[in-house]
């Protein structure tokens, strides 16, 4: 199943299935980009967890080692934009990269989970964008200015329950029609349970917690105007706007 | 004002005022450290926006130099731990310290705050301790296994009007009653107006979001069954005990 939350024409929140492109709920259809309804990010995390350096080639572009176990941090709730939305970065910066990803969408509250069991606390799969601000995050200790600004999060839109998107499943990047990034799941350092287990080590997850396991190479630079779109095979596409002030 | 959020007998979730260690709402009165309530967090962070290193002695005792900008980090929800709470810390680590802080709550939404409104923006002041793992803290780019984990941020009992708190308050840890730290308010290398106007640069703070603002000299182990208290002057006395599993 594939879902997507939108507000409706009335302005009510709903969560509605997502068939040949249009949204679905109750008697009502719309079309996923028609002007009648806001999309939503498909989820209402309290955190978002974020894992570095969790593809080799990604690591390697970075000037970096791979980890000998995940990089964690941490985006919170302002972070979020949503599909079709206009992402405004923080001003004055050089250079200001895309960063596509596979994110896991948690559904119900857990800790300590086992890595065997921890696909069962999984709800589903969406795209995110790791908007990224070198100019800080070079800088700084913990990645807050760097990784957590207001508009670092394009989440969605849709959330893709686990049988929709292959153990493969394309991660890619498109800047104004032209492919950037392209990379795989299955190029995950570490996968998916052993993410959900060492996290839920240190900390409970609740309903809607995002997990974003890493992007792969191409990570590059954003400018004024730029249409980003973040695939992930099985899912879908999110599409956004930059403006630089 | 000095309120107090908790949880009345039936179950509701009240803000009360605080006075002579009796916290009223409506026509009801309850002593602050009776059974018959649970005292809750004062409030209801989307986040909880930390300063590490911001009082030059504690930096001197950590072997770190005072940064150039205010070193921020985060905490999500899943960190908060209340007053009279048993905080339970992550299994296996050879240190765990308390980190008494002195802890702004926000009163509204707000992005872009200079320096001279910043303080319209504080609802007012509480106590936290930055309970930090430095096993996993001295190993992490990001402090996330080392300041993120469940209890890592108790937080209360009382949110203190700004009125209330003096400019140069002081800060203070007790464990089992032997005063550990004793820091002042006046010490803070970046005061809350310049904290608030950094980190508003980048992102919203939202109603009840917290920005803790360092510790003081003075930083130390806990260990199991240890009685921690928390106290910033003019606000009140945050308490809780310690489980090393």
């Amino acid at each position: 199943m594939k879902y997507v939350r939108f507000r409706d024409p009335a302005g009510a929140v709903r969560r509605g299935t997502l068939e040949s492109g249009h949204v679905h709920f109750a008697n009502e259809s719309y079309d996923l980009d028609s002007d009648e309804i806001d999309v939503l990010p498909p989820c209402e995390p309290s955190k978002i967890v974020c894992i570095g350096r969790n593809y080799a080639d990604h690591a390697d572009e970075m000037g970096s080692d791979v980890p000998d176990r995940p990089l964690l941090f941490l985006k919170p709730p302002n972070a979020l934009a949503g599909h079709g939305d206009t992402v405004t970065v923080p001003a004055g910066k050089e250079r200001i990269d895309h960063e596509a990803e596979l994110a896991v969408v948690i559904g119900e509250q857990c800790r300590h989970v086992p890595e065997a069991d921890a696909m069962d606390v999984v709800e589903g799969f969406t795209c995110m964008n790791d908007v990224s601000n070198r100019d800080d995050q070079r800088q700084e200790q913990n990645w807050i200015r760097g990784k957590a600004f207001d508009g670092a999060a394009p989440l969605g839109p849709v959330l893709a329950t686990p049988d929709e998107v292959p153990a493969d499943a394309s991660v890619q990047t498109r800047v104004n029609g032209e492919l950037r990034q392209d990379g795989h799941r299955e190029q995950l350092i570490f996968p998916i349970p052993e993410l959900i287990a060492e996290i839920t080590t240190y900390m409970t997850l609740e309903p809607g917690d995002v997990i974003a396991t890493g992007t792969p190479e191409g990570v590059g630079a954003l400018n004024d105007g730029d249409e980003v779109e973040i695939e992930v095979e099985g899912v879908g596409v999110l599409e956004h706007t930059v403006r630089v002030p």
